[in-house]
Parts: structure tokens; C-alpha cells; sequence
């Protein structure tokens, strides 16, 4: 791979609202960087390890790494203890990225729901942000019910909004390649 | 390329708002369903042809097609007639692409834009795709201001909203790789 130009600015994003999109845009940006040959990473905390979604396929063939890092389980799992214990363990494997250099830009998919359940503690989280985040690096953090204090750390928000949703209105089920 | 399942139901999906993430989402969209190697194009309808976008570069490489089509202008064209012409353009092509079989996913980026705009009449594109679009086809359509017949018309509709936005608090300029 290249070497790639430094970012001259590196953004932090959220994306987050009850809409759909929000993994999906972040996914977007992988591919768009990885166009631009940026280096680039994700890590997904409540995926189940070993998943084999459309974007870990797709990641793998342009030899980008999308990492599940969860136990598929969030409030509703029967180890809670376990769940939580994996989100820790995410964050310090985020962190371990986030400092080391190897990327432009480090995407934490479903990172909002860890701090929205206070398994992490999000002014600690942002405060260590504020702290060790390499200024060019672009962050991308999805997933609903991002924290107030997240929001004002953030440079670039967007909420996607459900306006009219299939599943609810139709019965549909979830389209392979498309919803995952 | 291998040949895909077909998918059991295409979805019409529309991204619209006046926040990040619209076309970056269908971008995720495109990434993902070529993880599941389904066959995917998008018609960019704004974008000057000769665009050389992280995600047109991100595509050739992985061999998508992203063909944009416009002339990169819309309302502030110095030569309007030219503008809603390639529109008009875009839009026959993108028939010819539906009904082609040879895609399971079909893009319009931006193409809310031409509707919007009076350049093409969205009840006459909504009755073409109700008569015309294979129901296995998934098709996506991007864009702020999208026509309430288009919403009326489609499975799943997702409003990205600006919550916060850096170029408007810090005056910073769109980062490469990012933003396009």
C-alpha cells in the first residue's frame, strides 16, 4: 500500500439517531478512504465474533480489517458480566489502535451503546480522547443514543432519522447485502 | 464474479436530509452487497463526469461501476438547458439499467436533485418504476428535498439530520477520503 498523505485535520463523527445508515455511512467512508488509500480500520463491539457479515466479506477481499469484537448480546444478554467485559476489553483494544500510528482514520462501530449502558464511562472516555488522539486521525463512532457529552466532543454529528422503516410497516426481513 | 442469489424482495430505499451521510451510506450499501457479491452500479447524477471521488477510485478497484453523469452543476448552472439535459440523460440510462437484469442493486446518487427541480416529473418517474423496476431490483436513491410522491413510493426512508457540523462551527475544509 501507499503511503498515504497525512489528513490535515482529523474529524471526529458520530452518527447516531433510532434511522438506518448509521454502520452503513461509516462503511462508506471505509471504502471511500480505503479509495483514497487511507488506512483504515473498524472495530464493532456488539457484533458477535465470527460474524460473517456482507462488510467483513467485503473488507476481507480489499484486505481491510472490520473486527466484531462483541458477544452479539447488548441489554438483552444472558452473561451480563461477560458482555460488559468484552466492551471494556473493545475499548482498550481502541485505544491500543487509536495511538498507534498504523491508521488514518479508526471507525468504533456501535461504540454509543457501551457508554449509553454505562458499562465505559463516557466522560473518561472523552476525556482520554481529548487526551491521546493523534490530531490527524479521523474517528467515526455510530450506533443510537449518543451521549451528550460525546456530542459536544465531536466535530461532525448527524442523526439518522427513521421516516418510514419496512420492517414495521411491511413484515419484510433484513436483505442479505443490504442491511448486512 | 459469481452469480448471486437473487434477493427475495428489492427493497426502494431513499436517503435524503440536509445532513452528512446520504450518498456515504449508499455508498455503504454498495460496499456491502459486493461482499455478498451481488452485482451493484451507481449513477451519480450531479457529479461532472471525469470525477475522480475516493469512491469512484475505491470502485475501479474493486471493479463497481460509479459513473458520474452530471456536469457538476444544479441550480447555478451558466447553462441550465445543458444541466437538465445530461439530468434527463441520467434518467433514461438509469431506466435502461433497471430493466437491464443485469444488476441486483441500482444507485441514483443524488437524484432527488432533478426531481426536486422540476426536471423530471416525480409522478411520472414513480408510475415508470411501479410498472418497470423487477421487484427482485433493490434500488437506492439519494438527496436532500426528496418529492413526497418518491417517499410515498418507497420501502424505507432515512432523514439524515445535522445535529453539528464542522464547517459551519470551525470553518474547516472538506478532508479527502472523508468527505469525497
Amino acid at each position: 500500500m501507499k503511503a498515504p498523505r497525512p489528513p490535515r485535520q482529523g474529524l471526529v463523527i458520530v452518527n447516531t439517531g433510532n434511522g438506518k445508515g448509521k454502520t452503513t455511512a461509516a462503511l462508506g467512508v471505509l471504502f471511500r478512504a480505503w479509495g483514497r488509500d487511507l488506512r483504515v480500520i473498524m472495530l464493532q463491539f456488539l457484533k458477535y465474533e465470527g460474524a460473517r457479515f456482507g462488510e467483513i466479506r467485503a473488507a476481507e477481499k480489499i484486505g481491510v480489517t472490520i473486527r466484531p469484537i462483541g458477544d452479539g448480546f447488548t441489554w438483552t444478554s444472558r452473561d451480563m458480566e461477560s458482555t460488559i467485559a468484552l466492551a471494556r476489553h473493545g475499548w482498550e483494544e481502541a485505544k491500543r489502535l487509536i495511538t498507534s500510528h498504523n491508521y488514518d482514520v479508526v471507525i468504533l462501530d456501535e461504540f454509543t451503546y457501551p457508554l449509553h449502558f454505562g458499562w465505559l464511562e463516557t466522560a473518561a472516555v472523552v476525556a482520554w480522547l481529548q487526551a491521546h488522539k493523534p490530531p490527524s486521525l479521523h474517528l467515526i463512532i455510530t450506533g443510537r443514543d449518543a451521549p451528550s457529552e460525546l456530542i459536544a466532543y465531536a466535530d461532525l454529528v448527524t442523526e439518522m432519522r427513521e421516516i418510514k422503516h419496512p420492517w414495521t410497516l411491511q413484515g419484510l426481513t433484513a436483505q442479505p447485502g443490504i442491511d448486512f
